[in-house]
């Protein structure tokens, strides 16, 4: 479609871009707002794999669009591109945009952890999330998942949304590419990872084992808690724990370096990479 | 010493700690703000290592000082300490302040890269960063380099200033604890590394050696460039290149999980955790 030029702030045909930072704050039905080139492109590479993700409407800086139109034609051509220029952009957005490169998404219905597992493949790496409220540890979180060639990720209900716009930047835009479901609780997916014959692996300063030495099986899935307090005793007591060595009286890794580390050691001893 | 409270905003006694983010921006002659319970530990430890940094005064919310005396008997007794309320803290800072810790710090005269590198003991790790701007990058590398043990951070002259209030704080005070320089240039530090007998590794996608596979050797220096760039091809063909597997069609990682992976795999080698 040819783009359409927005010339008021309050058009109608733009009203979801309105306010963005306010509006990340609440819920949107499953609706989420895309920003930068990087995660523009995965956006378009979901519809592409005919995966769980739809594009509703685009919103560009009127200058990016020559730059943009390789990518602009991974999108089918009926979704609606609207142009502005920088002042009224600004004023939709209620701030500076200076990438200027808006879509507003749509996560198709979300399916549960045992139907996801029950997609994977026999050899399989996962990743599970719980308790994890930082939007920062949440995208990074998804980026080493895809990095190191995870097939999933299992989030508990009470993490924070990954398609929040800080997220979903923070991940490069893995969180459209990589599956995942948030739902259920810590006790749930675990559950369903044990019944379906996970090695349940999780990182913890006292650790029997050091991670470069874990031993490899068919399904593995690395559990990763919250930066600072960790996992809780109770999960830690039902899964096998694993120590990255540090300098001696330091624990002090960030949460997404130590997934990093955790992630490559398992991927390597799976021979994924 | 007793703390002193400041009543107002403009008292020159804390002339230092105002409108902390402009100044944030421009030199301070070796001055530094460290902001923060955990960093405020690290540079009293700092004063008990007998190091390279002092303190010359702390400023605190009025309720924050109960529970920090811990850390402030960490002190020289002569350092001064000054309390305010809520409000006039945030008048002073020039916005809110809601960890309410503030101490002003100052490096002493800083050593070359040579002079650092002859105090290193005959088994050594160092990590060298060029080019860095990034003030979270910065932190992050320190951070790392703390927890996995290693002796030393170079950084050429373009890197930006560590003791920067958020690298700092992205470093979780480990700016003040892993002795480090930011002097002279890629090439002068490269030469001074050979010279001394360290086995120079960089990352690159097109490594020659998977970074699990590194062979030990006494003294390893890892070479870290900018996110996206990496290091320049007249730095990889001078040094050893590793890699890290990542999933096809991939090079994704965080410049800071990278660099933890990097440096968890070469302390690992060399046996020192």
């Amino acid at each position: 479609m040819a783009p359409v030029s927005i010339e008021d702030a309050d058009d109608p045909r733009i009203a979801e871009f309105r306010s963005i930072r306010e509006r990340d704050l609440t819920g949107r039905e499953g609706r989420f707002i895309a920003e930068g080139t990087v995660v523009l492109r995965m956006l378009a590479a979901a519809h592409g794999s005919g995966g769980d993700f739809l594009t509703e409407k685009i919103l560009l800086l009127e200058n990016r669009v020559a730059g943009l139109s390789e990518i602009l034609e991974g999108f089918p051509a009926d979704i609606p591109v609207y142009v502005a220029s920088a002042a009224v952009l600004d004023q939709i957005a209620g701030f500076h945009l200076h990438r200027g490169v808006l879509a507003l998404g749509r996560r198709r219905q979300e399916r549960g952890a045992s139907e996801l597992i029950a997609r994977l493949p026999e050899k399989a790496l996962v990743v599970a999330a719980f308790g994890i409220s930082n939007h920062d540890n949440i995208g990074s979180i998804f980026r080493n998942a895809a990095a190191f060639g995870a097939d999933a990720v299992l989030l508990d209900e009470s993490c924070c949304d990954p398609l929040y716009r800080k997220a979903l930047r923070v991940s490069v835009g893995s969180v459209l590419s990589v599956p995942y479901t948030r739902h259920g609780t810590m006790s749930d997916i675990l559950a369903v990872l044990m019944a379906n014959g996970f090695a349940v692996w999780g990182l913890s300063p006292t650790g029997f084992v050091e991670i470069r030495e874990v031993p490899a099986s068919d399904r593995m899935v690395l559990i990763t808690g919250t930066e600072g307090e960790g996992l809780p005793a109770e999960v830690l007591t039902r899964i096998r724990s694993a120590r990255i060595a540090q300098a001696p009286g330091l624990d002090s890794l960030n949460a997404a370096t130590a997934t990093g580390i955790a992630l490559y050691e398992i991927a390597m001893a799976q021979g994924r990479l």
